[in-house]
């Protein structure tokens, strides 16, 4: 009685793959996702959306709606990070994607973008999961950051059950108790996650570790294991970013991260 | 750097008290809510409420709405099960509270009952926490369940930063690694939240033990370690309940608990 | 198959009455041990015994060898410190407890007193556990920080299947998400180990919350919730003690403290 | 101050390469430990030894002393393992490593085995720790099933500080709130670990994913991440093995998995 039914790799042996734009989750091919933690401005967002493109990202990510602990924290430019997403999007091609936090606003945030991102906190608003189940376009749905597995592949019947068959699970961790890990990723989470569901898992390197300098380490054991993709914060200045400081790449970094990925993809039987 | 302000006790030094029609939130007095999980007919919402009543509870719960993990699960009665709310409160003088899980549906469920609870899943939707806190209605916001004590009250700043500053916090435990126990509460939390805030709080034995043999020591401990409130689950026939079978109390049970903790928050000074 | 037998319920629904000296653990009346956390000095010792006695404490508790997660933190008196508590015995007429913590040690340390301790870390190492289980001291046995019930149980079925029935758990709490509690007792754990067992169970509000300004709190909820005994660290000047600064009361607090103990227990059904 | 100074990268910027006979671990060679959980008989440890020898594994393991929560498991063969270990050793050539759980029997344990083995429930076992740091016996230090990274290189500090700098971290993961892993080691741990110290890290995926269908994916990640070395479990007949039959791989699994390991080591620049 696991809850779910679609979901189940007893309802499909076949991993399906996922069509964001013409790029394949769930594919031999790992797919990269990559940008800044949050929609800033056109100049930060265009920067990086032309850097992660040269070193070989599908999909730029971006947030123009941040769900914030605080209040008094930086909430995102809404719309008109919508509008310079857009823009970035016609000038550099890139296929984009953006996280909806509200019921309300999927019809408006789906004219923007090629893919929508339901992040951690949202992964049991069901309102927000039933109206983009009622969608065609593709979902990022990331894990709660204390739910099992179960209850995450419950969260994607949702949208299934719904009608949308187009979801990518993003596997971003759980809290523990290691004080110096943000919400590490479980090995064999991945792997187990691929097991029990024919749907696409990503994993997010950047919010798990919350710390920059693990992302490498954590991107090659994501693909190592047997991760479908990646979706990783990049930043121009990470220093001087409005959130998440601790755990954005320089377009550097990225840059030198790709052909590290490469060869670890190819070691496991696939491509980048 | 809390991520709060008007939450804090620096900000108030005086306990808030948060009334839900007559009664005191906060006071010293430790109030009673009790119900069933969901509201399932008007014979059980009924029956409930005649007993909880005789036996001294100040507030009538149920839900109409359920957030359910799996979509597959009984998802409440929805506005039906609002207006057998509002025939139960009318034949018993009972104060009521429902859940609202949607921002949308705030203003729908405000003209049903007397107070709005927040579930554990929602602790994070800050779109309906900006849509109470537009509101006066009293509110009872449940923290997450692996959220901090910092995290629950940056949630509440959400609300009073809104404008509503009728908020009772609900303690209802955490996930933790012990598999015999739900989501318990830390014992300390509720004392800690207490010098942390001056807002009211509340515990759940019935969320956070999930196991109805449980409730007696669970909501005894919780007024000795300084609790404002208690809601704790009542079914008539809690095998047959439609959701939390194994946490509910009989009406029989609910009425013996009841003087055992009369004598508890007398010996810590106050009463029921 | 929880890996237990003669700890269980079914082996004994009475509940087992453990003495330490004259005093009873498991009976009607709630046993209080206190002192210091590490035995630091005979003056130390004594002033802190003088004053726990006069308030009502029935074992004095401190720690001749301290494990500690560092090599370079303070690690006990050793030997020294036994001779100390034994003298503050003599001088004061207290029962008395302490820590062993090698199987090597268990003879040595049985000389000098009345019940022997073990601790969180050691709660796992069996060799110490079977050592304990040849002799008939009674044994305060502590939960690792973050074992199950039923881990904790299978720990102390190895003291009993070895010929020591006198088996008093102590339940200290475990490692959880929460980053303002130290190692929290669950709500509900005790009284769901006094459902699975017919060992006493004590709680000790001291090493679960680390924060002095909770142990009051803490400690009137263990007793509300079923605690056969409490044991609370008291320093005669806690800012200057050589371990655990922040969560041991001084004399006055604790003599403060006793009065509130007895009136929850009384309205509990139970004396101090 | 984190309690520890020898083992910290800041005492030491070269790795460490801790030799077991002439094995190195924290070498540009990943090493692999594989075997199975319990020595059970002379022929079952020989029919594994030929076979993860065949394979290319280093170093056999095997337990001959068995902590287990349950005094009622089975404990091992104690000095009679020890000795079928000593012929299979003799017989194949193969290193080989065993447990020790007694602070008494570190001296008898040593002659028989190339390296020694502390468990998770011993990593804090200072009594152990001390004794196996008057050795020059290479250790396999296993961190506990909740501590902290810290409190792990405290550990193993213990060691160092005893004067036997040869000690090998084994990453066997922590307890978390996902059931339906074991105790899974945390993604970026291992990197994290390579950065505060200069000690070799290992990674043991039977241990932590408690799973055998998961073991392929857990040690593929764990070398890419960075990982020294393996301790895999293996066993002729994981079925009827006397313990851990769930996550024991056959010889004929561990004979395909090593080609696969190969491939990653050579992608992230390292050999096996």
């Amino acid at each position: 009685m696991p809850g779910f039914k679609l979901v189940g790799r007893e309802a499909r042996q076949k991993g399906t793959v996922v069509k964001v734009g013409n790029t394949e989750f769930g594919s031999n091919k790992v797919a990269i996702i990559a940008g800044p933690c949050a929609i800033e401005s056109e100049e930060q967002l265009l920067e990086t959306a032309l850097a992660v493109k040269e070193a070989g990202a599908a999909v730029l990510r971006g947030s123009a709606y941040k769900p914030r602990s605080s209040p008094y924290s930086f909430q995102g430019l809404e719309e008109e990070g919508l509008k310079i997403m857009a823009k970035v999007k016609k000038k550099t091609g890139l296929l984009v994607e953006t996280e909806v936090i509200d019921a309300r606003d999927v019809a408006l945030v789906s004219k923007y973008v090629d893919a929508l991102r339901i992040g951690a906190r949202n992964m049991q608003n069901f309102s927000l999961l039933r109206e983009v189940g009622k969608s065609q376009k593709p979902v990022i749905l990331k894990n709660g950051i204390s739910s099992t597995l179960d209850e995450f592949l419950c969260s994607a019947e949702y949208i299934l059950a719904g009608g949308n068959k187009n979801v990518i699970l993003c596997n971003r961790g759980i809290r523990t108790t290691e004080p110096e890990l943000r919400f590490p990723v479980l090995s064999g989470s991945t792997a187990l996650l691929k097991q029990k569901t024919h749907l696409p898992v990503i994993v997010d390197p950047s919010h798990s570790t919350g710390n920059s300098s693990l992302i490498v380490a954590a991107s090659r054991a994501a693909i190592a294991e047997g991760a479908d993709g990646l979706i990783i914060e990049v930043h121009p200045s990470p220093e001087k970013a409005l959130s998440d400081k601790r755990q954005q790449l320089t377009p550097g970094q990225f840059k030198s991260l790709m052909p590290e990925l490469e060869r670890v993809a190819k070691a496991v039987g696939r491509g980048l």
